[in-house]
């Protein structure tokens, strides 16, 4: 079900194990050829694909927008959270619940950036309410390997920002809000010699972006998204059945 | 303009003093017959309607949909941002655009309990900022006591919570989600004989509703947003070519 | 009964639905005729001839001096408390009266600036303690129109910033404090062609002052001081006595 | 000269090289037989008598009046800041005089209480603007033992809590508000056999007071009060020409 | 160098392109087999001995042995920072050696738990500054997948928590704070069927441990050490030589 | 018993009326001739020589080695906390041991800058857990002015910074760590005229040390540091066999 839609009698009459499910995204710089709005709706998509079939079990938050996006801010028109925004605005939605009566919560990523708060605030709860059962991941986490392999045909076989693989997800659900002709192949190679350097897209991309975008298809989108929804469907039907620490 | 849409080289483009509007709503219970978004809906339907008449005066943000709602909690699936961070995500976004160069800001609000909030984020922006120009205001500031009392036919003449005038608005904007069976009229009287007096809505209203909302129509509703939506579309004119404080 | 007074036993034997009132002001310019602590002196004259009339209802602490008034600054000698520090503030004050055992509190404010925050304080207190009293207001709000309309001779018919009716009353209060040879007529019109705009002291006003002062005289200022401690008294009387949101 | 009753423009012709002084006291319990404003009142006294000495040099602000008592808080009627909003609001008062173009500051303090956060906050703002000239004391370190020694005549020679010394202050400045009648000598030691154990008063004290107040008079307050003001205006007219490290 | 050994005047005889390394541990249960301070110590055991290396051209902190740990906390002994606490540590002494003229941060951690705050802390570093160079990596982010296969007989082939591999480094540099009979194998099976869930130790293990510790040894510990030490010794070579987004 | 030696199943052993002893430093510049950690290698020997004695009565925690030293930081390599970040450090600290099952707590702290907030900590832990039993002070503390008057012999008669005292302690317990031909005597005196000014160690200071270092020597050292480790011994053996406010 999507929270936004329902009135409160209806959220009031709802098997308390339902999944209260969090999609998280982003407003920042995809490149010139994807939308600032490309996270947001690609894990909006993503989860409401989900939702579609797994009404009954889980109930889904309207899209938490403005991600920890600092590392965009050097590109016009890219928005960022602070750190303490971000994470304050997912722990409330969860105390929120938490108070309504639902223990059990996932959080839903679209935009990497996301991730190392996700984590914090699933720690942070953790800590407050031992009892409730929590989690986060990327919808992209679901992504296999093998299907980088089998369907990208750009240098970087994985997903990186407004690349190929992005692109392409962008090209199958929002085709209109693609600029086609804008798209470039950037070749850049990413990973310093040094691990863990942190550094912002300015001092790494003129344009924004990663990969190569030309290579994108709607029909490789679709490869994709499908093996995202189902891999999300399966993780979340898990969760509202109730997972164990099996062999623990 | 709609911001979530462009890219960021169109941002770039921009004439800087194009004003930055931002839409903040709720997700907090209206009763039993809307949606838990009211708030968030009503707002963005009027901004988005005030956008497609300005499209090259203004820039706007996604709606903020997690309001300052404390005072909903109570009734299942209400969400409630803590006050900081909500004051946090908007002064985030004003001061991210601060950065790309914009300086004329405007937020339009349609959750009363936002208002508070909405100008202390003005003020503080404008201690940082003194060279900025930032308002705030609800659209239904927009309406005026004449439409009232010429339209609405049930006893409360102006807009309150779940109401005659709110569910209008909602039976003309988005009637799918509006459950008509479920109306009710609640003849409360809501100004307690001491002003001032802050109470939370379990105290006072067992539905979460105040007023005649089975007085409710589309064409009233009709009326009520064209008026916000003609008095917004002014005021943002008036701001895209520059206000004075006249006679000063 | 003022708090400052008072021995610890003494309190410890008042009734416990004793309203505990807590008086709120600022150190700002008002003009160049009215001294820096004119809102706090205002207001503290009010409550204390308040509480000479209610001295078993209530208790009365020390004026809270330092508000929020950021708008201000510009001028010598203001001060102004960070938001976050004047809520802490009454949140601290409130908080120890209330692990004290009182539960009915209100706010009476002498400045503007301070409305916002204690509508803030409020509502943060009430959804920490559910179970409280609380409210807060103007001791302007008290003031009515057809008051204004009756006695103010000067273009404003209402009460602005070290205008006719502020500087009446600190004639009538405190005589000594007004400069008198330094009031002036502003005639400012304070309301932009955009509502809600949020504007600071010296982007419209020279002096520091609105209205006019020339108009001022220490009957007019004995007739608004006696209706706002008319008014100030009945309405924590009534809250002394218990209110109810009748009719709901 | 006294901020509070100043005018703006007052303010803004004064020489910049004016010491700017903050009282700081509280609200707390004084045992059966002084008031809970004692620690304020004293400091207000003793400042407004320096003042009168020294109004050219020093610019006293009111009195803030909510200290750091939480150690008291079991008694009635005692607040206490929090220790973030209490160094708040001495920042804040600072930094608006240093935005006016003062640098020169002093705190006196009247609560042992607030010995600790007073000395956090000039460490604080000297950080942040290492160019300023800044200290803090209590008016109680201008006392000296030999006075001690040479006037009181209970068990303890020196200042405590509601105790003898603190009790004739309170018989000289203000006697209307000492009930004569409560006083006790409540004979207590103090000092546990491990140094800086931090108790709170009621884990040591029933009435919350130490020492032999029976022993008060109002004599022996006026030479104490003599010496704390000819010390402070001493040390503030120091301050006022200038201070050196000497012989470094 | 160590910083904790120098004079100041040393520090500021040093070249400003000295790379700062700070490591990260913890103060945690690590099984009855290891002592609390396991994470602390191995990774200044490996900085130790990176620095002996490159001792001119890095300069190393002591280690910031509390970590953050909540999930830890169930079990006796273990202590945790808050993130914001732990965080704050980091930002501050990082802003200390920036304001001192460095330029060159590398965080080395020892402990899980402080991955994602080490990250954060990068990045509001980063954003504060733009122009330093930062990193951070567990000194176990060095050891590889080969080594692991080739050494670790267990059933684990990583490093998990008192398991094979950590119980081996300890035996190796710390022999005399293992208890080499408490050790034990728990077979647990760590990933749950749900990606990203967030459990606490206690949830999943009785005693704290994971992993197969009586397969550990000194000399596998003495091959994972080497193999830690020589990648952080290249590592921060590089970074001391400059590194750059070749390729970009 | 030593916190970072131990497992958890054998602080789980312990007697929960055992001491947990916090000993607090810092890494701030000492002169020419002392090492950065001075104050946390002087905190941390004393306190591991009680440690020694009293092993079955205390649990000593690593030291606190990143102290509030803001008054210092204009010297190449001096480090500080922030004050909200240190006080959160302890804080947290205390607090998980609370939550262990612990009661008893002293922190012994070897900087004078941790004074104040080592007290703020205390008065805030004792707010939020009145049942705990904490104290404070600095090893310092515990040496007598007899000591100081009969042993040193340069013109300061007590301990400063980088002083005869505190480079006699080094000489006798780190003497490879002391820069003996860097030794000076600065001859500085440094009470200001007015008391309670706060200065930073770069305006009363060149070379960052106050006193006659060159008259130290081990023999004083011993001295002293036998006298601090018998009163700490005897401090906390009261405390751990339960101190009384007699007499009260």
């Amino acid at each position: 079900m999507k929270l936004a839609e329902l009135t409160w009698p209806e959220v009031d009459a709802l098997d308390r194990s339902t999944v209260v499910v969090i999609a998280t995204g982003s407003i920042e710089q995809h490149g010139a050829h994807l939308p600032l709005a490309t996270d947001s709706l690609l894990v909006t998509s993503v989860m409401e694909a989900v939702e579609a079939r797994l009404s009954e079990k889980i109930l889904l938050t309207p899209t938490v927008w403005l991600g920890a996006s600092g590392h965009h801010l050097a590109f016009a028109g890219s928005l960022s959270a602070s750190f303490e925004g971000y994470e304050d605005s997912l722990i409330q939605i969860v105390e929120n619940f938490h108070a309504h009566g639902f223990h059990k919560f996932y959080i839903v990523n679209g935009h990497g950036g996301n991730t190392e708060p996700n984590g914090i605030v699933c720690r942070k709860l953790k800590s407050r309410h031992p009892e409730i059962v929590i989690g986060h991941s990327g919808y992209f986490a679901f992504l296999t390997q093998a299907t980088y392999d089998a369907i990208l045909t750009g240098s970087i076989k994985g997903i990186r920002h407004a690349c190929e693989a992005e692109t392409s997800l962008m090209m199958h659900l929002h085709p209109h809000l693609v600029r086609l002709e804008k798209r470039r192949d950037d070749g850049l190679e990413v990973d310093p010699p040094v691990p863990g350097m942190v550094f912002f897209f300015d001092e790494c991309t003129e344009a924004g972006s990663f990969g190569d975008a030309t290579h994108a298809s709607a029909n490789k989108g679709k490869v994709l998204f499908d093996e995202a929804v189902e891999g999300l469907t399966q993780a979340l039907s898990s969760l509202s059945h109730g997972i164990s620490l099996q062999g623990r």
